[in-house]
């Protein structure tokens, strides 16, 4: 998978949203994109993993229990491990993930966009 | 060290080029910027550390032995471990580097550019 790839371009081959999709693996972390509409996430928390969460255009909200962070394009933040957290696009979101390998994208909480394995995209 | 970064002010923080700064750190990688100019990085190998490119501004060549990639703004690039690489900028380039934090970044090839440590920049 030693490619050169164009996030931009990324998102321009699905369209289905809170489907992360691989576009890097290294040293057991994913590089994921995934596009976000309208309130779907679970109040969540990974208890061994740190998660980046990079806004490629749009906003993000995220709230953690006692504080709202706003991104917008170019920024990142990353929730660390043990933090219960949620996730609300405010419209249409595309954002760039980074993780380990093994997360469970909404922790062990499971609703209707829980994903048991991420797709790979053709990149 | 849970804050909204924006990647782009990052760089109006500092001027030296070759010196990684560290702008995040999530389940033991870090998150690097780093200006670069000059053809200054020797060929060096990486053990046992797979390294992300991703270019936020301007135009980076990668030398791999039998390989040669170019990278344009807004498109990442991962070196894998135990392949001996070298990058060359056309002009003047920012990029974003994904690394284990117990990376050499000029493996273990020492020159004028190597680091014993990176500095951690105020985002």
């Amino acid at each position: 998978m030693a490619k050169v790839v164009n996030i931009s371009q990324c998102f321009e081959k699905f369209n289905d949203t809170y489907s992360p999709k691989i576009i890097g693996e290294l040293n057991g972390q994913y590089v994921l994109v995934v596009k976000c509409e309208e309130d779907k996430v679970p109040w969540h928390t990974h208890e061994n993993e740190d998660e980046m969460f990079y806004v490629i255009e749009g906003i993000l909200d995220i709230f953690e229990k006692r504080k709202k962070i706003t991104l917008h394009a170019g920024e990142f933040y990353i929730v660390y491990r043990g933090t219960e957290h949620r996730v609300v696009p405010q419209g249409h979101v595309k954002l760039v993930l980074f993780e380990p390998t093994e997360i469970s994208h909404t922790g062990s909480v499971k609703t209707e966009i829980t994903k048991s394995e991420f797709e790979r995209l053709d990149v």
